[in-house]
C-alpha cells in the first residue's frame, strides 16, 4: 500500500482479498503497510486490484516461501528480545552447556558466558535422543534451572521444544524457543511455534535443503509469528571424519533469499572441539548473524557431546578471536 | 528363562532387575520367556543373576537397539493384523492413492487394488507438506472414507498419523498406523504410537541411517508395542534424475540385524511411474516382506504424486511380474 | 536417411554437415543409415538438409548426451564377444577374484566360475589403490594369468586398465577393458578406450550422478566406440553400514535413458558377503543385462577385498536363484 | 636421527632399513634428518634399530597417511616458491579466469588481479569438460599465453595437467601444476606428478573424503615431492541450490591432520558470484593458507564458468575485504 494508505483503504484491498478465497498476512515496513497474499495453485487477477485507493503497487513471489523472502521484505528483520537484537550489526552469541545437568552445572555455565559476552545462555532440559535409553534431560527441573540462571545473570535462555503441547510450558520459562534439527519437519510443531507468539530458533535439518528450512519458516511466518532466526548446525554428508559438515555457502545464500536473521552453531556443525573455533570465525566472517555454542564448566564429565563443548576458558579465548573478525567486517559483538 | 520356568521365577528375577535400577521387557519365544534388561551407561552384574532360580543363560546384547535386535529374538517377527500376517510366507502388497481426494477416488481405487491382490488400502487422510499452502488432506473426512472403503473391499487400512494427539483418533479408523520419513525421529510421536499397541508402519527417514531407524524402532518397541513393520523408501543423495535412491542394501541387511518385517516404498523411492515396476520387483527379489505402492484411478488429476502414482491397470500388470518373482525366491503374494 | 539411401546421398549429407563445421557420427539401425551430427552451441539450420536427397527426416536429441541416448538408437544395443552377448535376452555373469594373486588361485576361480555358469572371467592385474603403500597388483603377470586361465577354460576375459597408455598392452590380453569408478572422468583414458575398438566395461562413479555416466560413454562413443556396457556399483551416501549404497532406480532409468547394456556390481555396491546374493538377484529383477562378481577360492585369505567376495560354493548356489530369478522377468543366464 | 647425526650413521640405519624390505624417505626437519621407512602390513622391529649410532627416537604413525601427517612433521610445510612462499604468515592469493580465451582476456586478467594484490595466476589451458562437444581449452597455445602473462607482470602461474604424458609439457610453462578435482585419484597422474619434482596444487576430489586427500597426497610425497599445496573445492551434497558445499570444516582439520598448506577455491566451492567473497572471507578466518579465485574482464561472455567468476573491479573490492579478516586472524595478503 501507499506510504499513509488509510485504515479504511486497507481494510477494503483486505476484504476483496479473502472474498476471493485468499488468505491474507498483514506486515509493516517503514511505514508502509504490505498485504500478502497467500495460496496456491492459481494466480491472483491483479486488474481487481491494481485500481484500488491506496494500493502503490502489486508484486508477484515467485519463490515457493513468500514471507519468508527479501522479495517480500528488502530489510533485515531484526528479532528484537529484551535487549538483544538478533539480525542488528551486532552479531549475538548464545552459549551454554548442550544439557542442563545440574544447578551448579548451569550457574558457573552461565556467570563464565556471560562475563565472556554472550547475551543469551543455551541450555536443553528436553532433549531429543536417537536411543529410548540415553538420558532424556532434566525436563521442568531443567527449565526452572535455567529461569534461576537467567535471573542471577540477566542472560536470556534460549531452549529446545519438543512436541506442541510443550510449546507453552517452555514458552514460561524460556525467552526463545529452539525447533532442533530432527523437528525441522514436524509440522505440527511448527504450527504451534507459530502460533505461539514467542520468539523461535529453527534450526536446520541435517539433511534439508534450504529450500525446506524456508518452508518450514514459511509454516510459523503465515501462523502470525515473525519472531523468528534461522540456524545452520551442519548437514550430513559422506565425509566421517567430522560428525557433520558445516554448510558455510548458506550462510550468505539465506540472507540473500531471506530477510531472517541467520546463525550458525558449529559444536554440532563440526563435532570436535579443536574445529569450533576456527569454524565460528569463519561463520562471522561469512555474515552470520549470530553463534550457538557448546561450553561446559567439565566437557570431560558432560552427559551429552562433551567432545564438542568448549571449557570456559576456552569460550572465553574464543570471544577474543570472534570480537576481532566482527571488527573486520564492520560489526561488534 | 528355561523352558517351563515358572511366573515365580520370572518375578522373583524380574523384581531384583527392577531393584538395581534397570528396566525390563517381557516377551516369549517358543515357550521361553525372555526378560529384557534395559539401561544405559553401565554393565550388568552378570553373577547376582547367573545362579537365580529358572535362569536359562545370560546374554548381552552390544548393538544399540536391543529389543529390535535379532540377537534378542532369532525368528522373524510375523506382524499379524485381521487376516494378513506381515513378516511370514506371503508378501504383502499395500495399495492405493496417495491422498484420499473423494469417496469416488477411494472406492474406485480400493475396488481395483483387491482385484488385483492387494490386502491393504493405502491413503493419506493427514498430508504432512513442506508448503503451508499445499493441500493438507480432508483429515477426519478422509479418515471416514478409508474406513468405508475397508467396510466395502474387505482390505485394511494404514494411514499416516502426525502427531501424538492425533494417535486414538487415527486408531479408531486405521488398522496400522503409519509414521512418515519425516516424523521418524519424532520421539514424542513414537513414544505414542508405542504406548498405543496399534500395529505400526514405521518408514525411514529420507536423511536416517539404518541405525537410527532401528532405534526409533526400539523407542516403539520398549513403549510395548511388538506389532511393528519397517519400510524403507528411499534415501536423498546427490542423484537428481530420481526423487531419492532406493537403499536396496537395507533390505537384505535390516532382516539380518532385525527380526522385523521389512517392507519398501518403490513410489517415493523413485517418484517416477517408469521406475515403480522395476524396483517393486527388485526389492521381493531381495527379500522385502511387502510393499507400499501408490495408485490411483486418474493420475493425471490427483491432487499430490499424480507422477509416480500407477494407473489401475498398471498396477493389476505389475501383480502378475511380482507373483512371478515372489515365486522364484520361495514365497508367494 | 531414407531406407535404401544410396552411398553417394549419405556421402552428400555428409560433407555438408562437416562443411558447416559438425562433426558426423554414423551408424546403421535396421538397415537405415543415420547420420549423427555433433557439435555445441548453435542450432543445425534444419531447412539446408530437409530437401537433401535421401533425408528422411532431421531429429534433434535435446539430452547433454547424443550417441548414448535412447532418442538416437531406440533398439537395444548388443555387444557380441567372442561367443558372448551383452544386452541380450541372456544376462551374463562375469565373476572371479577381486585381484589376479597367483596362477593357482586364479585357475581354481576360473574353473568354478565356468562350472557355475559364468561366461567372463573377471580379475585385476593393475589396481587402483587409495594407499601408495597398498599391494598394487601383479601387473603384466597378472593379464598373462588371466590368459592362461581364458586359454585353458574358454572364458573370456574382463580387467582393468589405468592410463591411455596402458590400453594397448591390456588390450593384447583382455577382451574387456574395464575402467573403473576413479577413472569414470579421466578423460583421457576414456579418449583412448574411445579409440581402441576394444569393448569397453565402464563403470560408474562413486559419486558421480548417471547424467555424468552417459556423458562419459559419450566420450567413447564419440571416438567412435560402439561396443560399450555401463556398470552401476553403489554410489557414496551417508550411510555408513555398507560400503557404497547400490544405485537400484538406475538399472531401469539408465536403460530407459539409453540403448547401451547395463551391469550391476553387487560386490562393490555392498561390501559385504551376505549381501552380495541378495542384491544380485534385485539387480536380475530390475532388468540388469549382467552382474559383476567377486568370487575367491578363500576369500579370508584374499589381498583385497575378502570380505565382499563369495567362496566358490556361495557362488554356485547363487547362480542357481539367479536362474529362477532370471526365469520370472523373461530371461535366461 | 639426533641432531648433529653424520652422514654414516644416516647411511647405516638406512641400508639396514632397505634390507628387511621397507622403503625410506629421507628429509630434514630444522637440521635434524628424518628417516622414513615405508611399508604396509607388518610392524618394525624397533629393537633392531634403537641402539643403532644416531638414532634419536623411533615413533610409529598409525593414520594410513604417513609423509603427510603431522606426526611426521609438526612444523608447518612452507611451499616455497620463486618469490611466494604458501603455508607462511602471508595468505596467498592466485587468481584469474577459468579457461583462457585469448590474449587480451589473460593479459587484461593478468594485469588486474596483480594490481588487485594476487600473486599467482591461474588459468586453464587443457580443461576437463563432462561432455566430448563441450570446449577443451586452447592447449599448447593457452600455456604460451599463461607465460606470457607471466612474463608481463611477475604473477606466478598455475595451471591444470590432465595426464601424466602431459606433465613435461606443462612443466616448461607453469610454475605450479593443478591436479583437478576429477584426478584426484588417477594414480598414474599422481605417480608422474611426484616424480616431476614440479610444485604441485591438488583439488579435493567434489566426491572424496579428507582421508582419501592426504592418501593421494601421500603417492606424491612417497615419490619424492614435497612441494605441496591441498586445496579444498566443495563437496556434493544433496543441496541443489549450489553448485557444491565447501567444507569449511576440512580448512582447520586438514591443518590439523597435516602440515602442508591447505588452500580453498570459493568459485568452484559456490558456483555463484554473489557467495564468492563471504566464502573467501570464510576461508580465511578458518585459517586458510590461500586462495583460488576466478576473475574474468567480462564474466558474461566467459566460455566457461561465467556465472561463478568476479569482475576485475569485483576482485580488486575483494581484496579490501580479505585484507582486513587476515589482519584479524594475525596474518597478512
Amino acid at each position: 500500500m501507499q506510504h499513509g494508505a488509510t485504515v479504511r483503504q486497507v481494510a477494503n484491498v483486505t476484504a476483496r482479498v479473502e472474498q476471493l478465497g485468499w488468505h491474507v498476512h498483514l506486515s509493516e515496513d517503514e511505514g508502509c503497510t504490505i498485504i500478502g497474499v497467500l495460496g496456491e495453485g492459481r494466480a491472483l487477477d491483479r486488474e481487481r486490484f491494481e485500481g484500488l485507493d491506496g494500493v502503490e503497487r502489486i508484486e508477484s513471489i515467485v519463490s515457493p516461501f513468500k514471507l519468508a523472502s527479501r522479495d517480500f521484505r528488502p530489510q533485515d528483520t531484526v528479532v528484537a528480545l529484551n535487549g538483544v537484537r538478533v539480525g542488528g550489526p551486532k552479531v549475538v552469541v548464545m552459549a551454554g552447556p548442550c544439557t542442563v545437568e545440574s544447578r551448579e552445572q548451569v550457574l558457573e555455565a552461565a556467570r563464565a558466558v556471560k562475563a565472556a559476552g554472550a547475551t543469551v545462555l543455551r541450555g536443553g532440559a528436553f532433549k531429543p535422543r536417537s536411543s529410548p535409553y540415553s538420558f532424556q534431560g532434566l525436563g521442568l527441573e531443567g527449565l526452572k534451572l535455567l529461569a534461576e540462571a537467567r535471573e542471577e545473570t540477566g542472560l536470556l535462555v534460549v531452549t529446545e521444544v519438543l512436541s506442541p503441547e510443550a510449546v507453552p510450558l517452555v514458552s514460561t520459562y524460556a525467552d526463545i524457543l529452539q525447533i532442533g534439527a530432527r523437528n525441522m519437519q514436524n509440522f505440527a510443531l511448527l504450527h504451534a511455534a507459530g502460533q505461539s507468539q514467542q520468539p523461535v530458533l529453527l534450526k536446520r535439518g541435517m539433511m534439508s535443503t534450504m529450500e525446506e528450512l524456508l518452508m518450514s519458516a514459511e509454516y510459523i511466518l503465515s501462523h502470525g509469528n515473525d519472531r523468528l532466526i534461522l540456524c545452520e548446525r551442519g548437514i550430513r554428508t559422506f565425509e566421517t571424519y567430522t560428525r557433520n559438515t558445516v554448510d558455510i555457502n548458506a550462510v550468505p545464500l539465506l540472507k540473500q533469499l531471506s530477510h531472517l536473521p541467520v546463525m550458525v552453531d558449529p559444536s554440532h556443525g563440526t563435532g570436535q572441539r579443536d574445529l569450533v573455533g576456527p569454524v565460528a570465525r569463519a561463520a562471522i566472517a561469512a555474515g552470520a548473524d549470530g553463534l550457538l555454542v557448546e561450553v561446559h564448566p567439565h566437557p570431560d564429565e558432560a552427559m551429552v557431546d562433551g567432545a564438542q563443548s568448549l571449557t570456559l576458558d576456552g569460550f572465553s579465548g574464543l570471544m577474543g578471536e570472534l570480537r576481532a573478525v566482527a571488527e573486520a567486517v564492520g560489526r561488534a559483538i
